[in-house]
């Protein structure tokens, strides 16, 4: 598994953004821990999607990118199919629910894409997407359950360990598990004694459950403010993957993401999307106890509408 | 001057933040330009103003460190001079409008410091600073008129020049103009040939009046969201050295400043308080033609209040 990670390095070299690692004195004294955070929230088009979007999207043959491409999601994915599109030449097609926030609509678009909304209540994103591959021959790149986008998400873990050496703690955000399988298939390489955890909110635990009990469980429309998370399940390729690789699931209330999201903002001056700043709640809020060691955190996006950022300043 | 500066980056080193430098593809593609972000909103404190207090305060005698620091500020100025009394055992006292924004007065006491409030309608800091003064025998460190808070302030241009080399413009905010001529004396050194612009708002643009007369100019209590350029002039230090050291001077409009506020938060994830987007703003405005250059612009700080962010983001 972790030659395709490295090969995705490899492939994003000179494209993607090689995001800082940055840290924070006051950080490390509330947990008593060294806090290393991979900024994601700085990767082009504002998320970690991109490594796997354009890892998936640069493997396609030319009959494929001749075609283009289609995906559904709810926003980070979305942006960055379409901007890597654009950076390649591939036409790029986005299935997204009706009440997708505004400002990830907007940037899709922005980017080129061709928005195709549908109705959350009445319709499903896989009806849409299928009837439209088989008219068109558009190739799926899904958000999170294909080999190709999990290996590009693995390379943010990668560069971690590569800046900072081995690490005590890795902690992952988890929506589908594409970020947190790549990232644990990395840590597995780069630090085998590295103990990775993937953090969900606890409304949205269906990974959480999956973990424990082996079964997949699923949460369908969590009212969870990280709407990266609202995922309903791991898939097909993350569960497994999520259950060979990592090493323990634990959620975070929705205090305690809204109180990480204030301290990135107020204390570290960073924009940190509710989704992003999970790995942060959880060692705050002593979910997770760090003391004593040297802790990896993805800070996975930083894309956030306006309102929502006021609501959690409030 | 370049001396004053070149001691003062010694003597801030291992101390202070070797803040990072940012960039954005899409301000590129905006400006036409190569913009260099320094990012000072990541500095100790949250703002530059750690420099110049740490160097300043770090010059005193046993005796005056041992009677103890007194300033007068809105804001940055003193969190930075209240964190540096506690790296260095000084006790500190701030002097402080009773209107001041709440997230600031609570960051100067959490540093440890002492807050004496007035009433800026009925009485001066500079009444309030004297009495105390002649009671207690403190040291006053002022917000920009010293000359060991100007070396200090300089050292943020210094590091950006010495880390992306030569540049054709240099962009910096203006306040009482003591990180402009700091930033300024390190041009001059550092790259002869760049031109350096101090910004203002224009409803605050006692200093670029003062710059163009050669005469000083006072704006008193101007209603610019930009809190930290205030100030109502350049000061007996801070003037000579901006008519010497200063290419030009220009003026953004409150628009251009929230519109900046905007760009930093939506497209590069950094929070930066309205004060600290001035020279984004001018290039993002169109109000300077940055195209075709290599241009430095100093993000002077990240303190804003929760409700000063929603009310631009909104």
């Amino acid at each position: 598994m972790i030659q395709a990670v490295l090969d995705a390095k490899r492939r994003l070299s000179g494209h993607h953004q090689r995001t800082p690692v940055m840290t924070s004195r006051t950080l490390n004294k509330k947990t008593g821990a060294d806090v290393f955070l991979k900024c994601e929230n700085f990767q082009r088009a504002g998320a970690f999607k991109f490594r796997g979007a354009f890892n998936a999207m640069s493997k396609l043959s030319g009959a494929d990118r001749e075609k283009g491409v289609l995906t559904h999601s709810s926003g980070n994915h979305a942006q960055a199919v379409a901007l890597v599109g654009r950076l390649l030449g591939i036409r790029t097609i986005i299935v997204m629910p009706q009440d997708a926030p505004a400002i990830k609509r907007a940037a899709t678009e922005a980017y080129g894409a061709t928005v195709v909304s549908y109705d959350s209540e009445n319709d499903t994103r896989e009806n849409i997407s299928a009837r439209l591959r088989k008219e068109k021959g558009y190739t799926l790149i899904p958000p999170f359950d294909h080999p190709d986008v999990v290996a590009g998400q693995g390379t943010a873990a990668l560069e971690l360990f590569e800046c900072k050496g081995p690490l005590d703690l890795l902690l992952v955000p988890c929506g589908g598990g594409g970020l947190l399988s790549g990232s644990a298939i990395a840590a597995r390489h780069m630090a085998p004694k590295c103990t990775v955890v993937g953090i969900e909110p606890e409304v949205a635990d269906d990974a959480v459950r999956s973990f424990h009990t082996k079964q997949l469980h699923t949460v369908k429309n969590p009212s969870t403010i990280a709407d990266g998370t609202r995922t309903p399940s791991l898939g097909k390729i993350t569960f497994p993957l999520v259950l060979e690789y990592v090493n323990d699931m634990k959620t975070v209330s929705e205090d305690d993401i809204m109180d990480a999201v204030r301290f990135l903002f107020y204390r570290m001056k960073l924009v940190v999307e509710p989704s992003g700043v999970l790995g942060v709640a959880a060692i705050l809020s002593g979910k997770i106890d760090a003391s004593g060691g040297r802790v990896g955190i993805i800070l996975s996006g930083g894309n956030l509408d306006g309102e929502v950022m006021s609501k959690i300043l409030a």
